[in-house]
């Protein structure tokens, strides 16, 4: 398998239709902090909504380079302050080492910035509670890219079907999120706990935030979670497995898996699939390969009480989510997505790969 | 929807080909007990593969009078004793109503009898302990009909996927076990956890037992459990749905969703999958429909180091527990399933329920 085959989960960026919410000019960011490929995510579906990137800042010049040749309208910055000091960035994008997360956003909003960070947004509870203390502090925003909803058409499709009622209350939702290991070109951060902050604190944030979304619970008990190392022995701290079990606030239930076994011949990296069950009816999401049958995303199945249903939406439905995010930031509103729910998905994360470790006997070290 | 169309599901009896391992007498039984529909799969498995139906009775003339013309060979047993007092009767296949099933199946035992029930084969743990008792005292077979992957070739076909290493290790089994609820035309004790024994050692046991067999785990501990009435409070004894998860003393994990939600518009009974995850690759079984692509079941899907796969298996691999069973009641070998192996999937099933009854604070009636 190539290195660009291999690397396409961790810089998975899909590109969707240029579809503007604001003139040139009118709103303004940066990327700092290039660690994950989902940096490419962000900044795709900012600039498809209308932003403006006017900076590129990493410490490594390597990784700088490799986006400053992707994003030629962007300007390398010297520094972080550099950035910062800009009073034209309204906003900084970053998808830095997931445990700096926080720290960055900090700075960022305390800069006047909003910031949207590259999920998990942060790896502990004290994170948590520092980065609600700014956004009270600064009105900004702290906005996460849960890329495996926002940035899927299926997903969003979901979200419309369930809108026009096609499949009566939402009981449960279930996830899976496999993803290609690629071990041999992920970087050292990677492995170590404290600073990927655990398999359902990384990739289940994705799950989680997706349970909350699509069950409308604004909480939820943590009932099960696991962790395992079931094949990877020469990584301690991966976890290569990770499972859990949620009851929402409002009585609906969850489940998700994630994990690294993603093999070599699959077509994508990972057969992500979502599962909504209503009363009235069902929705399967397969995200990025219809396996077997299609390559390529946007695959949604669905039974209701009219029959069985099959939408091939890629290219149809686009990622409304980008320039919402840009209108809140200019208004004021909680469209795209709001700060209590991206942060309830974020401590629910941090929270079920607490208990896993925990029942593990795991200690980090920071 | 039919009447017919409703019972679909509860009447599924699946046909194979005929393939004996016996000659026409050599291996005689009965069917007695018409509760369920699934007898009719019971009787059709061990027919194909050899079996003599000599009798059926049930107490309700009316069901007796549907099965006898859908066996014509059989003969109408005036009562019990009269199956239970003749020489010639190897085994007593039974779909009686799930608590009284061991009680029919300790005096079939003690009447020299082999004892085929459907699932769940049992409903509180004192029955499981009544049941071990008399197979140790008396030898014969207490087997159980964990149709969804006895009478599934997709189920079969999976066994032979992983034992020619196809995924590697197997780690982990999701099962989502949806049924169609078709209440207008269910018996009573459908609706009594007394009788049905709730919904995770009904429909749950399949699902249990299906992990334990593809993760060759010989015990687990169950993390979570939960039962739900969501949609419908007309039937207060109801669970219409019900989750799980668990852990194998091997290590392994699984997790399965049981639920009463499938929609009109399906075109079967339940879209039952069954989700196989190894270390080297993952194998997906639509056992009954390829939703929004093809009806029918017999569909595996699979994702190695080679590739991705669709195999339409419908009609190719068969049902060879059935023979197996047979051989094993004549020769005391244990080759279809091993009696420890059928009582733990119940064992389990059964503390799944009590566990999540206790907590939602469900005390039962007898």
């Amino acid at each position: 398998m190539s290195e660009n085959k291999r690397a396409e989960g961790m810089n998975y960026a899909p590109k969707g239709q240029f579809d503007p919410v604001v003139k040139p000019g009118e709103f303004v960011f940066a990327a700092v902090g290039l660690d994950h490929g989902h940096i490419g995510g962000q900044c795709n579906g900012l600039i498809e909504a209308g932003a403006t990137l006017k900076y590129i800042y990493d410490p490594d010049p390597a990784k700088l380079d490799r986006y400053l040749a992707m994003y030629p309208q962007a300007k390398r910055a010297g520094s972080e302050e550099e950035v910062l000091n800009d009073p034209e960035i309204a906003l900084v994008a970053s998808a830095n080492i997931a445990s700096e997360r926080c720290a960055l956003g900090l700075r960022a909003m305390e800069a006047g910035k909003h910031y949207f960070t590259d999920k998990a947004p942060l790896t502990t509870l004290e994170q948590l509670e520092a980065a609600k203390a700014m956004v009270a502090k600064t009105g900004k925003k702290y906005a996460v890219y849960y890329s495996e909803r926002l940035h899927s058409e299926a997903a969003v499709y979901a979200e419309q079907l369930i809108a026009d009622g096609a499949i009566g209350k939402v009981v449960q939702t279930m996830g899976l999120g496999p993803h290609r290991l690629s071990a041999g070109v992920r970087p050292d951060w990677f492995f170590k706990r404290e600073q990927y902050g655990g398999i359902l604190c990384d990739i289940g944030s994705h799950q989680i935030e997706q349970f909350l979304f699509y069950t409308g619970a604004k909480d939820a008990t943590i009932t099960a979670t696991n962790i395992e190392n079931y094949n990877n022995p020469q990584y301690p701290g991966l976890d290569d497995f990770g499972d859990c079990t949620l009851v929402g606030d409002n009585g609906t239930t969850g489940y998700f898996r994630v994990d690294w076994f993603t093999p070599d011949g699959l077509s994508t990296w990972g057969d992500g699939r979502t599962f909504i069950l209503g009363t009235d009816g069902y929705i399967e999401l397969r995200k990025y390969v219809d396996l077997g049958r299609k390559q390529g995303g946007g695959h949604v199945y669905m039974s209701n009480n009219q029959g069985e249903f099959y939408f091939d939406i890629e290219g149809k439905v686009g990622f409304p989510f980008f320039g919402q995010l840009i209108l809140d930031c200019i208004n004021g509103t909680e469209n795209a997505m709001t700060q209590e729910h991206a942060f309830k998905a974020a401590e629910l994360s941090v929270k079920a790969q607490m208990l896993a470790e925990e029942a593990k006997g795991i200690t980090r070290k920071f």
